[in-house]
Formats: structure tokens, C-alpha cells, sequence
């Protein structure tokens, strides 16, 4: 028998279902809970059902948003001409948090892989394809993973598009910044090589 | 701007106020969240809510509960002669782990600390003692912590308690199990010899 009401116990264990939490720290955080106002608690349960009923993937782009299109695709300052493919919506935070894209963007949920059944149909490529042709598109930036079935979207976009006249470009393969030589991997370093830029 | 819509910046804000939480790690819940059925969130949703609506001090012992009596005071197979005194609601279910008590507890809610102004009145120590002589306690097990306060509480409870002719105990201080000799400090050293025991 646990030494806890019934309804400590009950949070615990959905507390310890999340990523990163286990038992010991679910038992911690209920703690914290329960010496805080119950105000606050109601804040976090609030925010919880809040953000699961209220996000959804923009209509346009297919980042996450709260309304049918997200405020990146709202926003009249972007450039509207130039389109970065992500493969997640977690992507787009991330290159977001870089400040050096100011365009679009076009989320596909996903990468072409064969092992899994995911194929062009299950990423909705026409989708693409038809924004680049009525929002005429001028840049289509790929930043898609790195990896094997990142590179294979990438170069099977790049394949689809090339026919429509617009600009394709792919992010940069090369050492992390900050990374000495001498940990990097040969694929990477190839790489590296290969896209020397002039000084 | 985030690149998240407002619903998921405020629930990652949320999440990061809990222990052990940081940003990243909030972000990391709220993506999953997102990727599971509602149904789901909402039981996590309603759990919070749930425990801080529900869990209360029990009336008797002062441990946690969902009723107004716990559920180990409310155990008719419990030791009702044995009370183990301890500072914390936290430190019942520590016992309870151990599962070498079958007594009843009586939670203080704190220690003794003239510093942060905890006297004997804030402990309610008056409860503890018309329970003991109320309830015709035989052992009183003083559990509290090990450091100044813990002790200094022991010390004076002991004192409050002698005159009432129970049996009173102190948890055994000495070496923590699978700890070698050289990593004791003196005190827990000194303390260990003292309450050397015949095998």
C-alpha cells in the first residue's frame, strides 16, 4: 500500500509518463504542487488543456498555431518570396532562435523514408508544389535533417521543384562551430570541404 | 517573438516553474503532449487539479490525505499503541518503504528552529501529547532528522514526554549501509560506537 492518498499517487504516475520525469522527481514536483497556492496549480492544469485544445498545424504552413494560420504566416513584415522546408514544426523555433531567416516557412511532418512507409504521398509534396506556384516563390531554402532521410527529401524536392524555375538551396553540411578537426567525422569533414566558401 | 503559438509559450512557462524543469526540458513535455491522444492530457489535466483540491492534512496524524481521516489512521490492522513522530508528511512514506513499521505516525509539520522562529507552540506539540495520553500510546518513535533541529526537537519532546511513563525511542544514528569507515565523518563516527550493539 502506498503511503500516499489516492489522488497524490494518481498524479504521480501521469506526472512520471512525460519525457524526462521519473518517479522520484514526480514524487518532488507533487510536493512543490502541494506547498504552492492552489491558484497556481490551476494555472498549470489550465495551461495544459489550453495548449492541447487550442494548437493545431497552420492551414498554410503546417507549423503549430493557435489559430487556422499561424502568426509567422500573419506576419506582413516577412518575406513572402522565400520558403524554408523543415521537416518538424520544432524546426522552425530553431531557426527562428538563429534570427537570420526572415521568410516563410513549410513544415512537411516528416522525411521521406522508405523503412517506415513514409513516401512523397504521405508528406503531401503537391501541397508544396502548388504554394510555390500561386505564392510564387523565389527561394525555396531545404532544412531538412542532415541524415540519410533528410538528404533523401532534399534532393527528391530539389527534383520536383527544379522544373519550376525556382531558386533551390540547401543549408550548409560542415564542422559544428566550435568543433576542432580532429573530432569530426569524415562524411562530415568531406562535406566541409566541399562547400569551402572564399575568404 | 517565439516561433510557438501563445497556448504552448505559456504552458513551457508553466512547466519551467517546476523543480527540476528547465526550459528545454518544458519544451520537450509540451511536444509531447502535443503528439499524444487529448484524452490523455486532459487526465493529466485533471490529476493536478484533482490532488490540490483533494489532499489535505489528515485530522488526526496531520499526514497527507484525501479524507479527513488517512488511510493508515483509518487501518484497523495498524499497531494503534506504537506513534513514530516525524517532521514531514514526506518522511511517512519513506518509513512506509522500509516496511519495519506498523504503528501510527503523528506528523509536526516542521522542526524546533529558534532561527526561523519555530517554536514548540507552531509544532502544535499540545496535540502530540493529549493524543499520546488520549490514546494510550505505549512507544513514542522519535523520527525526526538526524541534523540540529531534528535533534534539538527530539531532545524536548523526550522531556515533554518522560513524565507521562511511555517508552520513548530515537531512530539509531550511525553508519548509512554499504558506507566504508573513511568516508564517515567524526560525528556520525562517534555516534555509530555509541550505539554499538551486541551481535
Amino acid at each position: 500500500m502506498s503511503a500516499y492518498p489516492e489522488s497524490m499517487t494518481r498524479l504521480i504516475k501521469e506526472l512520471s509518463r512525460l519525457p524526462g520525469i521519473g518517479p522520484k522527481s514526480a514524487e518532488r514536483i507533487v510536493f512543490f504542487l502541494l506547498k504552492e497556492s492552489s491558484e497556481k496549480s490551476k494555472a498549470l492544469a489550465g495551461a495544459i488543456s489550453e495548449a492541447r485544445t487550442r494548437v493545431r498545424f497552420c492551414e498554410r504552413c503546417r507549423n503549430l498555431s493557435d489559430e487556422e494560420i499561424c502568426s509567422i504566416c500573419r506576419d506582413p513584415g516577412r518575406n513572402a518570396k522565400a520558403l524554408c522546408v523543415v521537416e518538424d514544426p520544432k524546426d522552425v523555433g530553431l531557426i527562428e532562435k538563429t534570427g537570420m531567416f526572415h521568410g516563410l516557412y513549410h513544415v512537411l511532418l516528416g522525411a521521406i523514408s522508405p523503412l517506415d512507409g513514409i513516401g512523397p504521398e504521405e508528406l503531401r509534396l503537391g501541397d508544396l508544389l502548388t504554394r510555390v506556384k500561386n505564392e510564387r516563390i523565389e527561394e525555396v531554402i531545404l532544412a531538412t535533417g542532415a541524415g540519410l532521410e533528410g538528404d533523401a527529401t532534399a534532393l527528391y524536392l530539389a527534383r520536383l521543384l527544379k522544373p519550376m524555375g525556382v531558386r533551390i538551396t540547401r543549408i550548409a553540411r560542415g564542422l559544428p562551430v566550435g568543433s576542432p578537426i580532429e573530432f569530426a567525422d569524415p562524411a562530415t569533414l568531406a562535406r566541409a570541404l566541399e562547400g569551402r566558401t572564399q575568404i
